[in-house]
């Protein structure tokens, strides 16, 4: 057994204890990942909601392949009347639609220095969807939550190794969150059944919070007495500065905005080429459980600021147009993007940083060549 | 001006004449790539059709944002009744569906060292889908193709710089490969409106050929003279030793195998995790024009094979199922899966290099632990 190894398989372990990287060049590990994983191509910021294939999509372990028929969803723990509900069941309860955007945890996590290993967002982790289903308490409340209860558990059908645990993917939720009107099971995506990669047959959808909330491929719905303690809540997904402190919770969305790259790309490198003249810069921008109150840009790489015209959000927890006018002249630029959510939250030039690169929300820079 | 820089822009150049790689490190610009790609995550070789959201998808530049209502199919060039169609126009002929199996040029590129810098497949640039459209020789008979004609070009909406080339994206095809009734302009895929960056409104498909023949968000289709001699022609997609010689053109697809890797996977490694028993090993093989005639599993790293259950194609250019009861025992494997052609092409142990990294068909390894 050599260092980073796991002591039973001998995995090389670059999870939990495992190796951050002081360079900017990749493991083939990170490169699989990205590959299997889906951002979306920054262009996509066009659409007010996201083509179902161009959202993104992170997968901890594999997607599973399910049969709608013989599938059900387990309601039990600290509940009344426990059991099993069909997706007919589920379908049968009053549907409700809502545009979210949804964003991951680890976002911008390989612009960090050093970083940690695991997916390699630059960021692409980032869409919206239109989201149908029902709300979760309509089916807690039909099962009666027991007041001993305090957290909702869920756990999905997806099963792996990460950080050396072999385990089901479950997040927990305090009874206030699970509760919350927002909160759905979802069946469907941009009107059409979940694709199995989104987490078909049914998942749950925790608008405002970060995706990794959002447990796919739902198996089980457990109230709990005590709050739940698994891999995925207390050993990743936490803010902190190594792996040896308990560190925060990862939990609500934090404010960014991303432009669409003006002009045309270069290939390899995505630095744009643009004719010169007038042209719009647009994009989105977020801020979780928050509004975006002003979006700013700048040319000069973040010395001067000037602010973008932003529209309102469509509807709560869904991302805001924003656009600036640039009457563009030959040079090279570092155009940048910042927002400021209605608390006055401000996202930085550059992240703070932490172990497993999660919440961070350094302003977007894009590269471009005016001719 | 650095070497590898191009000369105007000053853009490092990590196309034609840029770098190769000699080690398994990754470069930055290559993980924006397979963030902005998108490969099949290996267990949607599940799916006799690929839902669409986990297609293989490679961008060369950006994903142009189309109005199909004001959007027009340019034919022109050697032809009798030159023209423009709307999307309406092209809908009114008789439409077929066929299920084709497509692959990236470069899948497989990031296995071969040293490695040209590009978007770094490993073995993931594969899908296959329902595609709905109208025979390509259907308009071009229309359109009255001139005796003088030669080849056929294809030009897309999508514009960038590549290897110092700022271009449109031009591929072109002989007047006989054109006109082969497989030939397909194709504006639906799995029973809906082609996604954005699948080619809406309309694109090429080319079943057989790697997937840079089937031009997608078609704005241009040309009877020309004169061979094209254009950068997607001759610069790249060429099979060759250095970016000093011609090399000769990619055109069809490869034999290739690969299997839903088995068990539950480590996250970050993909190692899998086996428990001890019978499992059925199950995949995809594919040969582009040809068919497979053969599957063959090996659980000791390719010295010693067994072969699988083939099932036949069910239809022209599309992957066939193939199945193989394994007894595991305890221990540790690199599964490996190898397909042969009806033509007697079979996938090598180790593909031969290229500079380009192109039509590769190296064999897959799976690690798997069983316990």
């Amino acid at each position: 057994m050599k260092p980073g190894e796991d002591p039973v398989t001998g995995i090389p372990q670059f999870g939990e204890g495992g190796r951050l990287v002081e360079d900017q060049r990749f493991y083939l590990e990170e490169v699989k990942l990205a590959n299997r994983n889906r951002g979306m191509p920054l262009e996509g910021l066009r659409y007010d909601v996201t083509p179902t294939g161009m959202h993104y999509l992170l997968v901890h372990f594999d997607i599973p392949a399910l049969d709608a028929e013989a599938w059900r969803l387990e309601i039990g723990g600290r509940v009344a009347r426990p059991g099993l509900l069909t997706l007919a069941d589920i379908r049968d309860l009053p549907a409700v639609t809502r545009t979210v955007t949804m964003e991951c945890a680890g976002n911008g996590r390989a612009l960090l220095n050093p970083r940690y290993l695991s997916q390699p967002w630059f960021a692409e982790a980032i869409g919206t969807a239109q989201w149908t289903g029902v709300p979760l308490h309509s089916v807690l409340d039909r099962a009666g939550i027991d007041d001993s209860a305090c957290e909702v558990l869920f756990t999905g059908c997806d099963r792996g190794m990460q950080g050396g645990v072999l385990h089901d993917y479950q997040r927990s939720l305090t009874l206030t969150d699970a509760l919350r009107d927002e909160v759905l099971l979802v069946y469907a995506m941009n009107g059409r059944p979940l694709e199995p990669q989104h987490g078909y047959p049914l998942r749950l959808l925790v608008p405002s919070w970060y995706g990794m909330t959002s447990v796919k491929w739902l198996a089980r719905i457990e109230a709990i007495a005590k709050p739940f303690h698994g891999y995925q809540m207390d050993h990743a997904y936490r803010v902190r500065q190594s792996p040896d402190e308990p560190g925060d919770p990862v939990t609500r969305i934090r404010v960014r905005a991303l432009m669409v790259p003006p002009g045309v790309p270069d290939w390899m490198t995505r630095i744009r080429l643009l004719t010169a003249g007038h042209v719009v810069i647009e994009g989105r921008a977020w801020a979780g459980e928050h509004r975006v109150d002003c979006v700013e840009l700048s040319t000069d790489d973040g010395h001067t600021w000037e602010r973008a015209k932003v529209e309102p959000a469509p509807e709560p927890f869904c991302w805001q147009s924003w656009s600036w006018p640039w009457a563009a002249v030959p040079g090279r630029y570092r155009l940048r993007v910042r927002a400021t959510d209605s608390a006055g939250n401000r996202q930085p030039d550059e992240s703070d940083w932490n172990y497993e690169g999660m919440a961070n929300n350094e302003c977007q820079a894009v590269e471009v060549i005016v001719t």
